[in-house]
C-alpha cells in the first residue's frame, strides 16, 4: 500500500470510526459545535483571509477565470455572511431519530423505521471555500462524519476553515475526526477515496459536469449527482400571455447562472403570433440572445427583432447565460415529448389556465420538478421551506431535486420482540 | 459503434420510451397484464420446460453445481407456485401517486411530493428463471420498464417467459418494450448496458458477492446493492435464556442458506458459562459446527462439546451453511463495537431483558434492521408486510432493508401557481 492510500485510507477509518459517536450525539450536542463554529469563523476574519490570499498569489489561482477567482476570494463581508450562514442551521429541526412509520406485526414484532444518519459522506468539490463550511454543517447537522476534498487552489483557505471546525467539534466535546479535509492536493488521494466503498457510504460531487461524471465513473462508492439544468417553459395556446411573459422572463433572467434558471422556450402555435414579439422584446431589451427555429425566426423577424438560428445543439443545451432556444410547438403532446427528451428533468413548467392540459403536463413531464404557472427558478431547498440545502439532485434514487438535512439521511428499522421465531 | 452496443442502445432506448406509457399506465392496465401473465403461464408449462431442458442439456449448465443446476430447473410444481406468486402482487396496492408531502409555501406556491416510479431499471442476475418473473412483475407493478439479463445457463427458459411476458403487455395495450430481455449471452452487451446512465435510471444485481461487485465497479448507472447478511446475536447477560437459545437455534438453523441467518454468536461472560452449554447443545443436534474463540472453547471442552478453533476469518464470515462463530464478550459496549466493526449492517439482535441496555443496542448497532428479542430471519418484506420483496438492500442510500413495490420508486415535485416569480 503506498503512503498516499494509506494516509486517505487511515483518513476515512477514522471518519467512520467518528460517524458511530455523531449518529448518536444530542441536537445540543451538534448545535453547540455549529454555534461554535460561526463565533470561530467571526474571531479567525485575518487567518482565513491571510490563507486566502496565498491560495488567491498560487498559479493555479492565477490560472483561473475571473468569474472563478472571485469564487474563491473570502472578505469579511463574505465571513460575515457565511458565519450568519452557519448559525442558520443552528435553529433547524434535528432530522435524525424521528419515526418514519410504525407498525405491528400479526406476531407482535413492532417494527419503527426510524430517521437515521447515512453513515460517512465524502464531498468532492472546486475551488469555493464557502463549500467546505457549507457542506459540513449540513454533514455534521444531518449526524454523518465528513470527508471533503476540494480543489487544489483553494487548499490553504480550506486548511484553515477545517481548522476552526475541528476546533469547534472538540468543543463540543464531539470527535475532531468528524469532519476531516484530506490534507493533499494530489489527484490519486481522490481515486483512492473513491473506491473506498466499506468505509465510506455516499459522494457528493458539488462542481461542474466534469467533475461529477468523473466521480460517477470512478466511485464504487454511491453518488448522488448533482448535474445541469436544462430547463423548459412551455407557454400553451390557453395561458395568460401577460403571466407567461413575466415568468420567462423570470425564468431565464432573474439569475441565468443556476441549474434552475430557464434555458428553452417552447410556444405553442396558436399564439405564437401574439406572443413572440411581446416575450422576445422583453427578453432582448433585458440582453438575452434569442436562438430560434425557423417558425418562431420567421414570426420574430416580421418584427425585427434580432435572432440567431439555433443549432440542433442549441436545444439541448444549459446556457448558464442571457441566451434562450425558442421553439413553436403544435400541442402539448409535443412540448411534452420534446421536454422528455431534451431537457435534464430538472425543472420544467407550463403556462395554461387549461387544467386538463396542465395536469397531463404535471404527470407527464419526467422531471424532478414541474411547474404550472409559476417559475422554474423556486427549485431550491429554501423556497421549498427546508431551510438549508446541500444541492438539487438530478438522480431518481434517494433524492430527487433541492436536498436538505432529511436528504442527508437513510433509516433504520428497529423491531422490538418478545422471543418471537420464524 | 458495434452492432453488440448499437443492440444493447437501441433495446435501451426503446425501454426509455415505453417508461412513459408506463410511468402513467393505470393500477387496473397494469393488473391486467400480470393476470394475463399467470394464465399464460398456466397455459404454457410444456412450451417452457421444454426450453428449460434445452439450458439444463447445455454444456454451461452441466458445469453447475447441483444446487445451482436445482435453482436452474423448472417443472410443472415450480410453474404452478410461479404464476401463484404473479396473482398476488395484482392485488397489491399501487404504488404510483401516492401524495408524500403536500405544503403551501407563503407565496402560495402548492408543493405536492408525489411517488413516482424511477424509469428504467436493469436488472442483472444469475440463472434463475423465477428472478425473471418476479422482477418483470415488480417492476410492472410499479410502473417501472425492466432490462432484464439473466445467467447464460437460462437463456432459453428465460427467452421464453420473456415471450409471455411481451404478450401480457400487449394483451394489456402496455407496450411490450416495457419488459425486455437482452437477447444476447454476450458479456460485452452487460458492460455496455452499465454504461447507458442517459437511458437506465439504476441497475439492481442479483446475485453472489462478485457479481454485485462486477456491476458496482463497471456500472456509471446507480446500483441498489444486495450483498451478504454477517448477522450477529448478542445473549446479553440479562437475557432470558430460553428465549436466547430458541432465538440463537432459530436464527442459525431455520434456513442456514439466506441472508438473514446468523452467522456470529456473541454472549455475555457472566451467563456464559451457564448459556453456552446448552445452546450449543441443542446447536449441535441440529448438525451446526462451532467455531468457537478460546473463552468459549474452554467452557464447552469442560461440556465435551465439539468446537473447532475459530480462525480470523470466521469472525466476519457468512458461511450460508450449518456453521457458527461464537465468542465471549465483557459487555454491551464490547458487543455493539464488535458488531459494527465485523458484521455486515445487515440484521443483528439483542436478546436481554433490561431495556436500558435494549436501546442502547438498538440505537448504536449501526445496521439495516437492529431486533430486540426476536430472531434475524425477520428481515423479508413478506414479513415486514410489504406483499412482495425485491431484495434486501444493504446500502443506505434510496432503500436499505427489505424493498418492496414502495422502493421501486422515485418521487417528484409538482408545483402548482398562480403566476409566482421571484
Amino acid at each position: 500500500m503506498s503512503a498516499l492510500v494509506q494516509l486517505v485510507t487511515n483518513l476515512a477509518q477514522r471518519a467512520r470510526s467518528a460517524s458511530y459517536a455523531l449518529a448518536v450525539a444530542s441536537a445540543v450536542k451538534k448545535d453547540v459545535a455549529l454555534a461554535k463554529l460561526a463565533d470561530l469563523i467571526d474571531a479567525s476574519h485575518a487567518e482565513i483571509i491571510a490563507a486566502n490570499k496565498r491560495d488567491l498569489d498560487s498559479p493555479e489561482a492565477q490560472a483561473l477565470t475571473a468569474a472563478a477567482r472571485d469564487r474563491l476570494r473570502v472578505d469579511e463581508k463574505r465571513l460575515k455572511h457565511l458565519a450568519a450562514s452557519v448559525r442558520e442551521v443552528v435553529g433547524l429541526p434535528d432530522p435524525v431519530g424521528e419515526v418514519l412509520e410504525e407498525t405491528t406485526r400479526p406476531n407482535g414484532l413492532k417494527i419503527r423505521k426510524v430517521r437515521v444518519p447515512i453513515g460517512v459522506i465524502g464531498i468532492i468539490y472546486e475551488a469555493r471555500p464557502n463549500v467546505t463550511i457549507d457542506c459540513a454543517v449540513l454533514c455534521l447537522k444531518s449526524g454523518n462524519a465528513a470527508i471533503l476534498r476540494g480543489g487544489k487552489e483553494c487548499f490553504h483557505t480550506n486548511t484553515a476553515l477545517a481548522g476552526l471546525i475541528s476546533r469547534a467539534l472538540v468543543a463540543a466535546e464531539l470527535p475532531a475526526d468528524a469532519v476531516q479535509l484530506i490534507p493533499t492536493t494530489d489527484r490519486a488521494a481522490l481515486t483512492t477515496l473513491l473506491k473506498l466503498d466499506e468505509l465510506i457510504h455516499c459522494i457528493i460531487p458539488r462542481g461542474g459536469e466534469s467533475l461529477i461524471r468523473y466521480v460517477a465513473e470512478n466511485s464504487t462508492i454511491p453518488v448522488i449527482k448533482h448535474y445541469k439544468g436544462v430547463c423548459f417553459v412551455y407557454v400553451d395556446a390557453a395561458a395568460d400571455l401577460t403571466m407567461a411573459e413575466a415568468i420567462v422572463v423570470n425564468a431565464k433572467t432573474s439569475k441565468p447562472s443556476v441549474c434552475n434558471a430557464a434555458e428553452q422556450l417552447l410556444v405553442h402555435r396558436d399564439i405564437a403570433e401574439q406572443f413572440l414579439p411581446a416575450v422576445a422584446a422583453a427578453l432582448h431589451a433585458k440582453g438575452v440572445e434569442l436562438r430560434c427555429d425557423t417558425a418562431s425566426a420567421a414570426i420574430l423577424g416580421r418584427s425585427s427583432l434580432p435572432t440567431v438560428p439555433a443549432t440542433a445543439d442549441d436545444f439541448r443545451t444549459e446556457f448558464l447565460d442571457y441566451v434562450i432556444a425558442i421553439r413553436v410547438v403544435d400541442s402539448v403532446d409535443t412540448a411534452i415529448a420534446t421536454i422528455n427528451r431534451d431537457s435534464s428533468n430538472h425543472s420544467d413548467a407550463i403556462v395554461t389556465w387549461d387544467e386538463p392540459t396542465a395536469r397531463r403536463f404535471l404527470a407527464e413531464v419526467d422531471s424532478a420538478t414541474v411547474y404550472w404557472n409559476a417559475s422554474t427558478r423556486f427549485t431550491d431547498g429554501f423556497e421549498f421551506g427546508y431551510g438549508a440545502e446541500i444541492g438539487i439532485s438530478t438522480d431518481r434514487l434517494h433524492a430527487r431535486g433541492p436536498m436538505g438535512l432529511r436528504e442527508l439521511c437513510s433509516y433504520k428499522f428497529l423491531i422490538e420482540g418478545t422471543g418471537q421465531i420464524r
